[in-house]
């Protein structure tokens, strides 16, 4: 690695800092020349885009008077920044924005790679994803986005290689939302019981910072199936997106017009309790069965059927166990009776952070 | 990749027919100039380095009068052969080969890049290791050797991952030899009986092919603790050799002063019988525990002890599910109460061909 790195960071989450947490304890760094936050960007000036914003005390570089502040800006004009820096140049796109991710072609055009764990590039519709691609070739840029589906856990490397090695997949079943893999581990757990219900479940995950801010974002599938909609196009399913993917939301019904505002947030969980009964007697189901609920998706290669939602499964099996933690199982021709299996980590900002350092250490070592 | 890869081939038996196969299958293989056996090697002439070796047709291809045949080369021979070619080269080790691996040195200072599932450059001395990638900067050159561990199994590649993105592992469990998790788990199933003794059950296994021709190369344990000797260095342990390794053999000490000839495999075959007793009164002791056998591995960071043997599994546990699986389970400071697991392949042919692709193409990819 002798070339100097440039890098863009465009959001600072919960990810996004302890992605620069991590970043500052890297050997060598590129070199940090834009930091793009909701209303407010910082700058390296340019042209010679030196000096660069320092990664360890990052929160407090805006009082630094060598660097340039202004306010956000628009994808061309981060575009138009980057592009000019004086050697290769790497974004890390840490939000979770469509208009953002419906520009990365314009970055990839001008030869500037994106790192990120945003979905929505990749799980919109197939123009976008095609586009992304098409650009990165144009441009001899790169794309990692194995934070999208798992943090550090290697399920699109591993399915790439898989493709790429001539192997064919045939069915895969994961589990791919941790928070749901948390809510039914605990209200049904795989040995030993659990009386709480499930209204009372989803207040206290909210509380302790388990579930997103709207629960209903976990609760309606949909992120898992746009995790689904992008491991489906990596093994060769043209997946027009999540529209395409059978969906089982969790949110009854009777709730799902309520408005998504902060108000609608509080009314959902106000009125979740009123159906309650509906997943006991799910839960009552299963146990009958010696079963118990989990939140499963899967796909199915020969028939091309994609479908995430609630499930019986067997006590005692691999994916009654799993307790907020993450789990993809693949059948291919090779791993045809026993079938390769990854599992881990349940998400949060420091094991996704970790995924997207991963991917960056990689970009440096191609473009380096 | 634009520029024109070059690529020899050392060693072409059972993993070596599986990659020749698959490597013709890609759209841009790189140009085999180089494919030798134990006693004859087959080259593209110097100094134009064309024809190639036709991939396709590599077994016919000594009948081909445009390439040039000869006896067993040296490697000193092969790296000044390869080290010449119009472009960079990478060399693909199939064989188990020590003296081989003792002269990458040779090849990584002459910039010529290695792929290999041969664990004995990277399980023997600590100096081979240190120069081995020591030559690789110097020469410019890569080693992959995940195929040393875990076939597609991307074992070593998540475990660097881990460690470059500041994790520490902590504890690693392992069942990571095939052969043995078939053994065992069919001599004792995690669920249902079976009746079969020990020393019958090996020579099965023998004839179907399922063991080495010897089979003491699986039972004494050594190939399972090289696997664990690399683990180990990725991870940060200065371990000196499969010697620093507690190794629980499973062959009668009574046997092991028997030669490693085929008379001496075929005396340890009649012999085993003797011994079956040994075994069924390790099973009957792990029965009353409600227990299953399993050969296991374990590398604990903070005391650096690192040990295969015969264990007693609780039943339901994941790894007394297994037969002839591999497995991997990774504690670290941030995958600590749910670690990290990676699971399935038993080895075979095909899928230690694939993994051995699946570096190839990653070379490929840096190189070109």
């Amino acid at each position: 690695m002798t070339k100097t790195l440039f890098l863009g960071i465009i959001g600072v989450g919960g990810v996004g800092n302890a992605f620069l947490e991590q970043l500052g304890r890297l050997p060598t760094p590129p070199k940090l020349i834009l930091l793009a936050r909701s209303s407010q960007t910082l700058l390296a000036p340019s042209p010679g885009y030196s000096p660069a914003i320092p990664i360890a005390s990052w929160d407090k570089a805006t009082e630094n008077e060598s660097l340039v502040k202004c306010g956000a800006l628009t994808p061309a004009e981060m575009v138009d920044y980057l592009g000019r820096a004086p050697g290769p140049t790497i974004v890390v796109d840490n939000t979770s924005d469509l208009g953002l991710a419906e520009a990365y072609p314009l970055f990839l055009r001008k030869g500037i790679s994106i790192v990120t764990p945003n979905k929505k590039g990749f799980s919109q519709n197939l123009g976008l994803w095609d586009d992304i691609f098409a650009a990165a070739t144009e441009g001899n840029a790169l794309v990692y986005y194995q934070g999208t589906v798992g943090g550090t856990l290697p399920v699109l490397s591993t399915l790439r290689d898989l493709i790429a090695t001539g192997d064919e997949v045939i069915r895969i079943e994961a589990v791919l939302s941790g928070t749901l893999s948390q809510l039914l581990g605990t209200y049904m757990p795989g040995s030993g019981t659990s009386t709480e219900s499930w209204s009372s479940l989803v207040a206290r995950a909210r509380e302790a910072g388990e579930t997103e801010p709207d629960p209903r974002d976990d609760l309606d599938g949909l992120d898992f199936a746009r995790k689904l909609t992008i491991i489906a196009r990596i093994i060769g399913l043209r997946v027009t997106g999540v529209d395409e993917i059978l969906v089982e939301s969790l949110i009854p019904v009777e709730l799902r017009s309520l408005p998504s505002s902060s108000e609608g947030v509080e009314q959902f969980m106000n009125q979740l309790a009123q159906f309650d009964s509906r997943m006991y007697e799910a839960k009552e189901a299963a146990q009958k069965q010696d079963k118990v609920l989990r939140y499963v998706g899967s796909i199915d290669v020969p028939t091309r059927t994609i479908k995430v939602g609630l499930h019986q499964v067997v006590k005692n099996s691999r994916i009654a166990g799993l307790v907020g933690t993450k789990f993809v199982s693949m059948y291919t021709k090779r791993y045809k009776e026993t079938p390769l299996v990854l599992e881990g980590g349940g998400g949060g900002g420091e094991i996704t952070a970790s995924g997207l350092i991963a991917d960056l250490l990689k970009v440096m070592e191609r473009l380096g």
